[in-house]
């Protein structure tokens, strides 16, 4: 495919670097920028420098904020004894979503994975130690996928962790999702869903 | 999903205003973008805007071009007098990349679709009407797509121009696609195939 202009080809090759998108669908993301005005290609423009310039890393946990700490870390009516360790803000997004939790996390900024050539210092894994030392912390959820890296991870802090007599640790429960039919829950989940069974309740 | 920053809010937006992108799909985009250094933000950003004040439209057929002129219709080499008129820019990329075509182009820049608000003024049908009054156009290829609105807008411009005795009119080939089952082929498409029928040639 041969772009007859060496600008749509630029933004083609931008648009195009982003994960999961080819050059065909570049193109017709493109072609539709083009046709808006002036004033629109520049607001779409300096929302990524704006963005890029001005958001923040909250110092206590990680998450993204537009001040040095986030607002959950700031909210006093949270309770700051229970962290749940995710990998990616997308994960705290999904946990609030819920409205189900009331205390706070540590995002880690990915998990260990070797094959990407992640490893433990490159997470925020330091920061998450000096929150425990500094004590009131008594609860740790791991919350990470459970894929081979997220248990790895899971594994890999457990152990740093595990020395503190006052920290509880949990896992998010595993099991058969709500809404989905028995027959198409693959063969781990389901059986750990029978081993770990639970009461009944009505 | 309530993002925790206003700058990062805005950068979804911006992206989920592309068609077919979902703000979820968004926000994954934007945390990559995030993770990438402040030149590369930079050059990402600069591509629209300079791509915006730089491309130019063809003043001959409509093509995206650097120049007053594309590519193609400052091309001495091709066969000035057979015009193939289609929908969009992507499409003259797609016939270009099958190398089967040596005439030129004229782009109308949609079809006709009353349900959005697209009539035959919104294209670029007047500067075709032009080009033909100049002379030297002896073939037609209708190439829109096989579609409603595709359809009446063959008719819409075959109307304007069949009074021109010296045109000859031919459209794209119908029939069931190479390398695809026939048992999968739409009943329209194997009707059409089977009626046109063509000469066996091994």
């Amino acid at each position: 495919m041969k772009i007859p202009s060496k600008h749509i080809e630029n933004a083609v090759d931008q648009i195009a670097s982003l994960p999961g998108i080819g050059r065909k669908t570049a193109l017709r993301l493109v072609l539709q920028l083009l046709s808006r005005s002036e004033s629109e290609i520049h607001d779409f423009s300096t929302a990524f420098t704006q963005m890029k310039k001005h958001v923040l890393f909250c110092s206590n946990c990680g998450n993204i904020s537009d001040s040095p700490i986030c607002s959950i870390c700031s909210n006093e009516n949270r309770d700051h004894s229970t962290v749940c360790i995710v990998e990616d803000i997308r994960d705290v997004l999904a946990i609030e979503g819920t409205q189900s939790f009331k205390g706070v996390y540590h995002v880690l900024g990915g998990v260990i994975s070797p094959m990407d050539g992640i490893g433990p210092s490159d997470l925020n894994i330091n920061l998450l130690l000096s929150r425990i030392e500094s004590g009131n912390i008594s609860e740790i959820i791991f919350a990470l996928s459970p894929t081979m890296e997220g248990d790895t991870t899971n594994f890999y802090i457990y152990k740093k962790l595990k020395s503190y007599d006052s920290l509880e640790f949990s896992t998010l429960s595993r099991g058969v999702a709500i809404g989905s039919e028995l027959q198409y829950a693959d063969d781990v989940t389901l059986s750990r869903s029978i081993v770990n069974r639970q009461p009944f309740i009505l």
